[in-house]
């Protein structure tokens, strides 16, 4: 079993459930102050963040991830135990094999053998790992960034460790994200009794011809690294559960996850002239989860590219899809973010589990990854 | 205190909350039988009815009315007990004051006064009254009904209590009801993550055009006696609760009133067509509660018309407006039906309220209803 594997397994058995740490962050420093790293630990509130630096100067390169996983579930329904990790054939189960402290220990197995191949590398090499990406997310590395900021620390490149792969480790890098946004939508009618409807003003007959509106809207093509910006209702509720009563007001709550063709601000006025059309009586209320970023090609984006090449022969696709990750505050201080790590297919589920040759090659990667920039 | 007042607070002082009779009706019973009446408990299930007769043969009047009453909600919330009836000035408060205790009270005195002076009145003169008007209503007038035509009993006009007035007793009588009909519409779509919007399909989207259309439609103009059918959306639901998720279903629950000028067939089958022409993958079921009836101008309505103007110089309105009442299951035998009862203005509310001087209006207009047509 290779130390990846080792690794991983001793992490996976911490039961980190956001935004615990149990201990992980504390594994992943000692392997790294061996290599010669120096550890900060940033306790914000309940959230355990790992600040680890090797090296001198420009560039920093950072990899950036979290210890910290989501609830298991049922775990009756799991066939191993979700913290008890198995390894069964090439199958390694647990929860966090894949998202992400598979990717964790792919990175600090590519470093330990890259910093003992080239000890006087260029440039910085740095960790940043949190307890809480899955959670809130607001003491883990937004905070840190703040804190980095403060220092006059700026990171040239950041590789995150997020689950990129859709079918075989390399093949999908993750270079941008979408921009994601919540709506929170009342429309006030009036409550009656059906039998008046007259002395009654319907909140969901209201809202109907508005929510068709704004779902067949087209906000935006996309662009060459974005798809079209996408709005989806996740909850509509009306009704006080009487069939006699006609509701008194209507909620719907939204999402959009946006491309950089359109702003937030431009999609929050465009929300309210569609529903000004209408003259509703409505509170709309918006919660900017993340702007979108995007790493054009450049170094980090070539270097990883070409690893994934070499150690696999795989031509990865550049892709902004999916779901947020960390790299939402990492990139708006103009460093190059690009998400790489093991297929994504069973994060968050029941028997969440990864290829034990992807993780290896994982390792390979993230080192070739070094190698290309740093050697 | 008039006898109609006295017998209204004892009637009011049972807790007969639906489908309860509490003794009521044995009150009522105690009564009639003084007066001549012959009187039947028919005991169905948990419902208690009373059926109650004087005289020979055609026409048969029947006065209609139930004995239970609607929950009373918070009792802190009242100003005096709600089964403590207290008289303060004009206004007698208490649960069942207007629904229609009130109504019973002023049947019951004014056939007494009635039957007195005309110990040999015309036809046959009855009293169907259930505990179960409230609530399900399956085993009270409408099985009461089934038991009298299993009987060959045909009933000519019927007077139901219920509170029809709006704002002085008799400004308006009820001479049909419109129809009412709910149905439950589910649209299946796919669920999935608002990331990943191509890979789901949402029924909030899908079901939001056929809501505006389907709340926009003229079903009908309506009638000389009914206004014009009414579609309302009483609840709406659909989402997990979580904001990143696209629901995979969504449920509309929906209210029709209708006239005479379409038939719930018709309605039902308009309805489907409207879905259809989106194309949605969806489950509808509807639940007829009732047919509309109307009681055209005739013996009956003449009758009360009459004895509203004799006896307050009021000029009564008929309306077809307004929700249901057991008169939708008298009148598909023929008879003629009319609802007129006490303002209705805080039925089913706190502190249930009526006019003592309009309960005496009352007992003088059903007694002068009955010397129209039975003296």
């Amino acid at each position: 079993m290779s130390k990846t594997i080792e690794l991983t397994k001793e992490l996976i058995s911490r039961q980190s459930v956001t935004p615990e740490d149990c201990g992980c962050q504390a594994i992943m420093a000692e392997h790294l102050s061996q290599a010669g790293f120096i550890n900060e630990t940033l306790q914000i509130e309940e959230v355990t963040n790992l600040w680890s630096l090797r090296g001198q100067g420009s560039p920093l390169f950072v990899f950036a991830g979290h210890t910290d996983v989501v609830p298991v579930g049922d775990v009756s329904k799991w066939n191993s135990h979700p913290f008890d990790p198995v390894v069964d054939g090439d199958v390694l189960t647990g929860r966090g094999a894949a998202d992400m402290k598979g990717s964790l220990a792919a990175m600090v197995v590519a470093v330990e053998r890259f910093v003992a191949k080239h000890p006087e590398h260029k440039g910085t090499i740095a960790f940043l790992i949190t307890s809480d990406e899955e959670g809130d997310a607001h003491h883990g590395t937004k905070a840190v960034m703040d804190i980095l900021s403060d220092r006059g620390i700026k990171i040239d490149w950041a590789l995150v460790g997020e689950p990129s792969s859709t079918e075989r480790v390399g093949d999908v890098i993750k270079n941008g994200r979408r921009g994601s946004m919540l709506g929170r939508l009342v429309i006030h009618g009036i409550q009656g009794h059906v039998a008046y409807p007259h002395l009654a003003k319907n909140p969901v007959h209201m809202v109907a011809p508005v929510l068709a509106e704004l779902s067949t809207e087209v906000w935006d093509e996309g662009n060459d690294y974005f798809p079209a910006t996408s709005f989806q209702v996740s909850n509509f509720n009306s009704g006080t559960g009487a069939s006699n009563v006609i509701p008194g007001t209507a909620e719907v709550q939204f999402s959009f996850r946006f491309s950089t063709e359109v702003t937030p601000e431009q999609l929050q006025s465009r929300v309210r002239d569609i529903l000004d059309r209408h003259a509703l009586e409505y509170e709309l209320t918006f919660d900017l989860k993340g702007e979108p970023f995007l790493t054009d090609k450049g170094a980090l984006v070539a270097a990883a590219v070409q690893a994934i090449k070499q150690v696999n022969g795989e031509e990865p696709v550049l892709s902004t899809a999916g779901g947020t990750s960390d790299g939402r505050f990492i990139a708006p201080t103009g460093a190059q973010v690009l998400e790489l790590g093991p297929v994504n297919r069973t994060i968050h589920q029941i028997n969440e589990c990864v290829s034990v040759r992807d993780l290896d090659l994982l390792t390979d990667m993230y080192e070739q990854i070094l190698i290309n920039l740093l050697a």
